[in-house]
C-alpha cells in the first residue's frame, strides 16, 4: 500500500504542471534514437497520449532521413548532399514523399494509436498546410528542397480540436502546387509559431548544448549562442537546431528546448519537472 | 534522473484510468479522519484538485456531526438522538445550518482552493436543490430531519460545467421552503443518482466491510450484504452506508464504494489502481 | 374589471424601464431594516425575483454586523472597534464566517427561494472570488479585516448565466488563502465594478443624502459631496457609502444610489420610476 | 409614494404569471374593434410589446375584411359571398393581397414599432409558410380561398428567436405557388398548432360565448359546445371561432380563448389574471 | 453525352467564382425590364435562388414607380414630381406603401419561391430597419419622401442566416415612427453598406455608363465620373445611380455595378464571368 | 454574350440537383483510368472541388493495385494471389502501406489541392478508423489482408466539417493494432454506410453492368443481380462491385452506382443529370 501511496504522491506533484499546460499546444520534433529504439519509441508514444489525455495539445513533427536513405539504396538510387541538405531531384522526391508520408508517418501514427491514443497523420501538403519556396544554398539549386514561407494552421487545429493527435511529415507545397522536402526542425518551428505554441521541443541524440568545457548549458540566450557558435563550441547539426529555437521564440512560441531524446520519458520530464532534460533557448 | 524517470512511469501508468474517467462525475462523501487530520485533509484536497485538472468531475459532499456537537455545547444546548439521528428542534436547526453551511463547508472550500482548485460551496437549499420531506423514525418525529425525495442537479451542473468543484453541505428544503438537516451519506447518494455519477465514494474510518472472520470484503452484492447484516457481521453505522451504496447502484450510479479515508490519497488510489482501498458495493 | 385594467396599465407603464434594464446587472447591497422587518424582507425578495423573471440580472450582497454581534455575545466573546471597523482576531473571524456564510447568507437564499426565485449563496472565498489584502487603519492592524484588491467575476457570471440569483456574503481571501472580513458596501461596489453593472444600490435606513437644511439631495456629484463632507453635513457611516458609490461610478458602473430601504419595494421603485427613492451619486 | 408602492405591488402580483409564460408562444388573432379604435389599438400594441419584453413570444395574426371591402369599393369592384366567405377571383385576390400585406399588416407593424417593439410583417406566402388547397364550400368553388393544409414554422421561429414580433397576414400558397386568401382565425389556429403554442387568443367584439340565458360561459368543452350549437345558442360567426379553438387544443395548443377585444389590455388581462376576459375552450 | 459533358465543364468553370463569393452578401437593386418581362423575371428569380443554393447571400431591393403610378391612376389620384422625385402627400403615401409592400414585394417573393427559393418580404419599416429623415430638395418639402440616415441590419441578418432570401421594399421610418417613401437605389446602397456587402448591383435598362463616343465604360472611378457628368455625358437618371455606387464603395462595399438588366441571367453573368455586363464603379 | 447566357442556363439547370444534395455525403471510390489518364484525373479533381464548393460533402476512397505492383517489382519482390486477392506477407504489407499512404494518397491530395480544393489524406489506420479482422479465403490465410468489421466515422466527420475533402487509403487495423490491406471497394462501401451517405459511386473502366445481350443495365435490384451472376453475365471483378453496392444500400446508403470513370466529369454527370453514367444498384 505504501508503494501505491507514493505513486499517488507522484501524480499530485504533477498537478501544478498539469494546470499550467492545460489547453496549451506543445510541438515535438520527433527523431533520432527516440524513433529507432523500441523502448524509447514506446515511452515517447505513451508520453504523447498522456499529454493529450490530461488536456495538453501535443503536435508531433518527424523527420526520416535514415529511412529515406535506406529506401533510395534499396531502389539503387544515390543522392548528393550540399551543406547537409540532400539534393532532391524529381525521382528522389517521389521516394522522399513515399517514405515520409507512407512509412515513417504511418509508423508513428500506429505507435501512438497502439499506446491508446487517436493519432491522425498529416503531411505538409495536406490542405496545402506548409507553404514553401525553393531553397537555394549559396546560390545553388538543391532541387525539391523547400524553405517554409508560411503555415496555415486550420487543418492542425481541426484535427486537434476534434480530440486527435496530429503527426506531421515535413513536406511543403510551392505556389504552383509542387511538393518539396522540408527540414523537420524547420517545419516543427514554423508549426509552433503558426499555432502560438507554449513549447517547442526538438528531440536529439545529445544531452543538449554544451559549453567549451563540455558542461550542459541549461539556458541559452541569443548573444551567448552567437558567442558559442563563433568560438566553434556549437557546431555542425546543432547550429540549425539552436537557430530554429531562436526563431521560434522570436516568433511567439513561449519556450523552445533542445531535449535529450535518449532519456526515457524525456517529454514528460521536460514538462513535468523544473529541471528539464536539455537546453532551454531564450530570446 | 532515474528517480525522475520512475516518476514519469507512474504518470504513464495512470493513463488508462485517466482515459476511463474523462468527463465522468465522481461524488465523494467526505468525513471522519480524512476531515480532521491535517495530512489527510491536505491529501484529500490535492486529490480532488488533481481529478478536476485531468478532466474528471468531482463533487464533494460533507457531514459535520462533531462540529455541530461542539458548537451546540459551546452555546449550552444539548441534543437527544433517535437511532443515531439527532432530534433537531428549530433552535438546533439554526446551529446545524450555521455550522454546516458557514463553518464546515467553508473550511473545505478554502482547503480545496488553497490546494490550487476553484471550489464553490453549496448547500442543499441553494436553488432548492435537495428536496426533502420530514423523516419519521418508527413513527417518531425527529424535528427538522429530512428524508431526500429528489435532487435538482441544475445548480451542480452549472457550477461543475463552469470549471468549479462543488462542495455540498447536506441540507434540504421541504415543499414549504423550510430547511432540514439531511444525513450526509444519503445526500451524497441522492446527488450521485441525480448526476448519473460514475462513482460514489463514502470515505469512512474503517478499512471497509469485513466478513465474519474480520477479513476485508473487496466486493459485496445485495444478497451477500443482507446475509452479513442478518448475521450481525455488518452492524451499526455501516448498515446505512451499505444501504446507501446499494440504493445508488440501483439508481444508475456505475459503482459505489465504502473507502478507507484514513489512507493517504485514498481517492486517487480508488480511482487509479485496480485494487482500490475498500469495498465495492454492487447490485 | 376597471381595477384590473388599471393594474394592466401599471404593467405597461413599466415597459420602458423593462426594456432599458434587459440583461443588465444590478448589484444590491442588502442590509438594515430591509433585512430585519418581515414585510420589508418579503418585499425585497419579491422585487429581486421579479427583476430576474423579466430579464434583469440582480446580484445581492449582504452584511451582517448585528447578527455577528449577537452570536459573539452568545458565545461570550467581546470585540473592539477602530474607526467603526471591528478588530477581528482568528477566533472572531471564525464566528464572522460562520454567521455571514451559514446564517445570514442562508436566510437570504431561503427568503428569495420562498418568493419563487432560485438563489445560490456564495461567499467571497468561493472560487477565491474576492481577493483582499490586510487593511491597516492609520498604521494599526485590525486583524482579519480585508481591503478588496480585485474581484474575479467568473463564479458570479456562471451562476447568473445559469438562471440563478447570486447572494454574496462579504468575505475575501488574501494571497496566502486566509479568509478575511470585508465591509459589505465595499464588497458590493467592487462586485459592481467587476461586473460592469448598470446600477449599484446601497439599501440604507435613511432617506438618502441630505443637505445642510435637511432636504433630500436627489443627485450628488464628487465636488458637491466633498463640500458636504467638509461642512460636516455628510458624516459618520454615510461618508464611506458616498465614497463607495463614487468609486463605483468612476470604475465603470453606470449609476450608483443610496436608497431608502425602509420603503416597501424600494428596489422596484428605484428601477421602475423616474423619481427613485434616494440619492443618485454621479462622477 | 404610496401610489408608487401600490404600483410596484401590481408588478409583483404579475410575477407568477411571468414565470409561467416565460419563453412560451402566444398566438393572438387580432381584429374587430381592437384594430379600429385608437385607444384599443394602442393598448393592444403595448400589451404585445410588454409580453415580448418580459420573455413571452407573441405572434400576431390579423384579418382585414373591412379594409379589403373599402378598397374594392374605391376601385369600383363588387364581391359576392358564400357562407360568409368572399368569392375571390384573380382581380379580387390582387386587391386582397395588396390590402392585407401592404396596408393592414404594415399598419400593425408600425403600431407595434411605435409602441417600442420590433415587429416584422410576414404573410403566409413568405417562405411558402402557410400551405393551402382550394376550399370548396358544398362543392362550390369560391376562387382563391384557401384551406390551410400545413404551416412551416421555420420563418416564424427565425423571426421570433432573433427578438422580433412576427405579424402575419392570412395568405397561403397552393402546391403550384398560387396565393390564396385564408380565414384569419383558421390561420391563427394553424400557426398556434405548428408552434405548439401555449395559448391561442381570438380577439372578438363580444364578451365571449354565452349560454341560453345570456350569461358568459367561462369554460367550454367539446360536448357542451356541440349542445350549444345544436340548440342554436352559439350561432353565426361564433361557430367557426369555437371550432377553431377546439381544433387548436386538439392539435397540441395548451389553451384557446375567445377574448373580448373591446376591453382595454384584454391580452394582459387574459394572461396575467386568473379570471380572464372571455371563454376558455377546452378539449 | 458530349453535350452533357460540356454542361459539366460549364459548372466547373464557375468554380473559382463560387469559391470567391462563398458566404458573401450581394445586394441587388431589382427593377426595370427585369421586373416586367416574363422571361427576364424568371431568369432573375432562378439566378437569385442559385446564388443562395451555392452559399452566396443575396438581398433583393426593389422599386415600384410604374406600379404606384398605375394604382394612383386607378384610384383617380394624380401626383407632382420635383427633380424626378414624387411629391408624396399622406394619401399618396398610403398607396405607395400598399403597392410596394403588398403588391410589388409580394410578387417578387412569390416569384422567388416558385423558382425553388425561400424568400421573405420585408419593408424598410419592419423592425424600423431603414431610418430616414424628411428629404428637402432645394429647400422644398416633397412630403413623405425620406432620405436614409441609417440601416439596422439585424432583421436582414436574421432572415439571411436562417436560410431565407430577404426581398426589401424601399420604405423608411423617421424618429417619430412615420413611414416614408425612399428611392430604391438609395435604399439598396445603404443596405449594402450596412451589411458590408461584397457587391452592389443596380439592374437598369441600359447597357451601362457610356463615354462621349457612346462606348460602354467597363470601369469608372470618381474623377472620371465627375468629368463625364460635367461634360454632360452622364445625365438624367444615371447620375444618381453612379453617385449611389460611389457612395457604396466609399462606405465599405467591395464593388458596385450598374448592370444591364435586359440581358438574361445578368446577375449570374456579372458574378460568374470576368467580363461582366455593365459598368464597375470604383472609388 | 449569347454563349455566356447559355452557360448561365446550364448553371441554373443544376439548381434542383444542388438543392437536393446540399449537405449530403457522397463517397467516391476512385480508380482505374480515371486515376491514370491526365485529362480524366483533372476532370475528377475539379468535380470533387466543385461538389465541396456548392455544399456537398465528398469523400474519396482510392485503391492502388498497379502502383503497388510496380513498386514491388522495382524492389524485386513478387506476390502470389488467391481469388484475385494478394497474399500479403509483412514485407509486402510495408510496401503496400508505403505506396497507398505515401504515394497514391499523396498524389490524389495534391491533385485535388491543385484544382483549388483543400484535401486531407487519411488512411484507415488514422485514428484507428477502419477496423478489420484477418480475412480467410476458403480457410486459407492471405496474410495481412483485412475484412472490414467497423468504421469509426469521427475522423472523417471532423475533417469534412472543417471544410476539407477527406481522401482515404484502404488500410485497416485489427484489435492488436496491426495494419492490414483492405479492398478499396469494400472500404468505400463501409465508409458510405458509417456516414449514412446519400450516394456511393464506384468509378470503373466499364460502362456499367450489362445484360446478356450486352446492353447497359440502368438499374439493377438484388434478385436480378443474382440471376445475372448465376447466368454468368456478371462475372469477374464486377461481382464484388455489385455485391458491395448491394451491401451499401442494405446498410442505409440511399443510392449506390457503378459508374463509367472513363467519361469526363463522370461524377458531376451522375449527380447533376437524370440519366447518369452507369448502373444504379438498388435493394
Amino acid at each position: 500500500m505504501q508503494a501505491l501511496i507514493e505513486k499517488a504522491e507522484v501524480l499530485v506533484e504533477a498537478l501544478p504542471y498539469i494546470q499550467r499546460f492545460a489547453n496549451k499546444t506543445i510541438v515535438i520534433k520527433y527523431g533520432g534514437h527516440a524513433m529507432t529504439e523500441e523502448e524509447l519509441r514506446a515511452s515517447f508514444a505513451r508520453d504523447v497520449v498522456l499529454l493529450k489525455a490530461i488536456g495538453v495539445r501535443p503536435v508531433v513533427v518527424h523527420g526520416g532521413g535514415p529511412q529515406i536513405e535506406a529506401m533510395l539504396e534499396r531502389l539503387g538510387k544515390t543522392s548528393t548532399f550540399v551543406d547537409g541538405l540532400r539534393v532532391t531531384d524529381d525521382a528522389t522526391m517521389e521516394v522522399v514523399e513515399m517514405v515520409l508520408g507512407g512509412r515513417v508517418n504511418r509508423e508513428i501514427v500506429e505507435l501512438v494509436n497502439r499506446a491508446g491514443g487517436r493519432a491522425i497523420g498529416l503531411t505538409g501538403n495536406d490542405a496545402s498546410m506548409i507553404k514553401v519556396r525553393r531553397r537555394l544554398i549559396e546560390g545553388r539549386d538543391l532541387g525539391r528542397v523547400g524553405e517554409v514561407t508560411a503555415v496555415d494552421p486550420d487543418a492542425l487545429r481541426a484535427v486537434a480540436d476534434a480530440g486527435f493527435v496530429p503527426v506531421v511529415a515535413p513536406l511543403g507545397v510551392d505556389p504552383a502546387g509542387l511538393t518539396y522536402n522540408v527540414n523537420a526542425d524547420e517545419a516543427a518551428g514554423a508549426i509552433a509559431k503558426a499555432l502560438s505554441a507554449e513549447k517547442l521541443m526538438l528531440l536529439t541524440d545529445v544531452e543538449g548544448v554544451k559549453d567549451a568545457s563540455g558542461r550542459l548549458v541549461r539556458r541559452l540566450g541569443r548573444a551567448e549562442a552567437r558567442k558559442l557558435v563563433d568560438e566553434g563550441t556549437i557546431r555542425g547539426g546543432m547550429i540549425p537546431k539552436v537557430q530554429c529555437c531562436l526563431d521560434a521564440v522570436s516568433g511567439g512560441v513561449e519556450r523552445a528546448h533542445v531535449v535529450d531524446g535518449r532519456i526515457l520519458h524525456a517529454i514528460l520530464l521536460e514538462i513535468f519537472t523544473d529541471v528539464g532534460v536539455g537546453t532551454l533557448i531564450t530570446r
